[in-house]
């Protein structure tokens, strides 16, 4: 088992992590736990987390729907009132076993329940297990806008088993890879070359929590340097939001993946890589990833989408780039015609 | 002027402290603001700040009704709806201008909106001012619950204007007095003499926060001695949800007096207090206060109420209670007996 060290926890990572999970429980008196879970992992993780944890059979299970219509204030309210009715005191504990969606929602009812329970996560997915539950931020959407309503709350532990991602979907192992492939992009080279070698799960998981724990400890709140995490995501959110409200269902990697590309572009117009590496970038990404066909979105609405993100009406936007395979630069001013250029080299590269 | 070191922030308290209102408006470059009011502060306090302080002439103002019934979910979520319909970003301020429940409601939607903006406190009820808008709590009520959501969240700074009793009836202007005599009585003997003698109200204020700000300083996240702010609280708090479920409408503070009336007695009981010091908190307080007649009140109703409030289904209660006065010990164990002859004594006592 890994052990690494974040921001006043832990993070347990091994296929012997459960034994970490049991001691942990032996040594927090708590009163009472709760497992937080959607449909996929009440199914397929829970079973094995209690019978490894037999502690956490006493557990009250709350069940969310898949997906991130249930990062509401709805759900929210339901976990408070499981967590009353159950007579959930300040010493009890939230287990949240799950992706992304169960983290961010459990640890923002776990946050401000009583002015803040104890909660651990167990991450299911690849993109939880390397990017969600690292970083101490939670969250619900409100009013159609992700994250708006959260907190900077974190968890006493993170224990990941790699096991769990064999239950997944080849699509969404690769949602989660997207997260890597930019986490090396931006910060490290080294990882980069490894991808292009292939790497087995667990190792890629310990190196990009590694990278990322690094990078959210020398900026906790947010205020700076974390925004290199942002390369691919200010397109990548627009797209992502057009897609999530046409109801085609782009999951976030596979948009950040085409921010990435479209952003990369930008870099080179800005001269900040060479054609040499936005070559790679590019070929490496279209071989690990699928490049969907964006030819019936309208510029315009990514336009208007990324103003909204900002909360800007202008026309200069500021993005995070890489500036060489490895390293990123944030708070770039782009202009409107860069953007549509990059848009036009994605249509023009997927054919 | 007088300046009050709290948990990262600042504590104004003077005639002129509109003045420090608009220079720390001008040291903070905030992209918008916002003043949470109720109806009556609406009337009575919000023409007088912005007339003092033009730069709030721009804010975006958003009223609540009276009491306690609007610190909820739904409140929240119309604050929340108007930050965004008035793009409210990281960087707008909120203004609390009212008593608990506006810096409650107020700094708790602030503390997640976005995960976390800054606010800041301008009590107008004494109330307020001698101790919700010092110790870095916020909440709304969830289910019956007080404050069963909430966050521990420092505002940017408190600006008292004694000027603002003024507004509030002798009824609410004695609600707030409660609490600065239960703050003597457990920590500060001198100021309990001085208030048998008469205090003018800016003294009172000045006094009063300035232990509340010593005690929470020593336990921010009420882990331990905080606890002795709870005397008084235990039956205070069942008895104000009696009335609170009755629509009686008593007031926090009113509730507090009887409940401090009654646990005086369980001290005498307990021989923690001398017969002597018992009659002269009872005096004293039956001298500055209407003790309310509760020959209606089921015992078991309160029984029910505090075992409710801790969770048990015991008949042991741990209470907070003076040992003299001017000191209190916290969690000492009072039987049901204990807690009968106390209501009883009190029924006697009004006759």
């Amino acid at each position: 088992m890994v052990t690494i060290k974040s921001n006043g926890y832990s993070i347990f990572i091994g296929e012997d992590v459960f034994k970490a999970i049991t001691s942990f429980l032996d040594k927090n008196a708590y009163s009472s736990y709760f497992i937080l879970c959607d449909e996929n992992t009440l199914q397929c993780c829970l079973p094995v987390l209690i019978s490894s944890c037999p502690k956490l059979a006493s557990a009250g299970i709350i069940e969310i729907e898949n997906g991130e219509t249930s990062k509401s204030l709805e759900f929210s309210s339901h976990i408070w009132q499981t967590f009353m009715e159950n007579k959930a005191d300040k010493r009890s504990l939230l287990v949240n076993l799950g992706g992304g969606v169960v983290s961010d929602l459990g640890g923002f009812t776990a946050s401000v329940y009583k002015r803040g329970i104890d909660f651990i996560n167990i991450p299911t997915s690849l993109l939880a297990m390397a990017d969600a539950s690292v970083g101490g931020k939670t969250g619900i959407d409100f009013n159609g806008v992700k994250n708006s309503i959260g907190t900077f709350a974190q968890p006493k532990a993170v224990f990941v088993q790699p096991s769990f991602l064999m239950t997944l979907t080849e699509r969404h192992f690769q949602n989660g890879l997207a997260e890597i492939y930019k986490i090396a992009l931006v910060n490290d080279k080294k990882l980069w070359e490894d991808l292009k070698e292939g790497l087995n799960a667990e190792i890629l998981v310990q190196k990009s929590i590694a990278l990322k724990n690094k990078i959210v400890l020398k900026d906790p709140f947010d205020k700076g340097i974390r925004n290199v995490l942002n390369f691919g995501h200010t397109l990548g959110h627009a797209i992502e939001a057009v897609f999530f409200e046409n109801k085609y269902g782009l999951l976030h990697g596979e948009a950040v993946i085409i921010g990435m590309v479209m952003e990369s572009h930008i870099a080179w117009q800005k001269k900040m890589i060479l054609k040499k590496e936005l070559m790679e970038v590019v070929s490496v990404l279209r071989e690990s990833f699928i490049l969907y066909d964006l030819h019936k979105l309208e510029s315009e609405t990514v336009l208007d989408l990324m103003r909204n993100d900002k909360k800007t009406s202008s026309d200069k936007f500021y993005f995070s780039l890489i500036n060489k395979l490895g390293s990123c630069k944030t708070n770039v001013e782009v202009s409107r015609k860069q953007v549509l250029k990059a848009l036009d080299y994605y249509n023009t590269l997927i054919g």
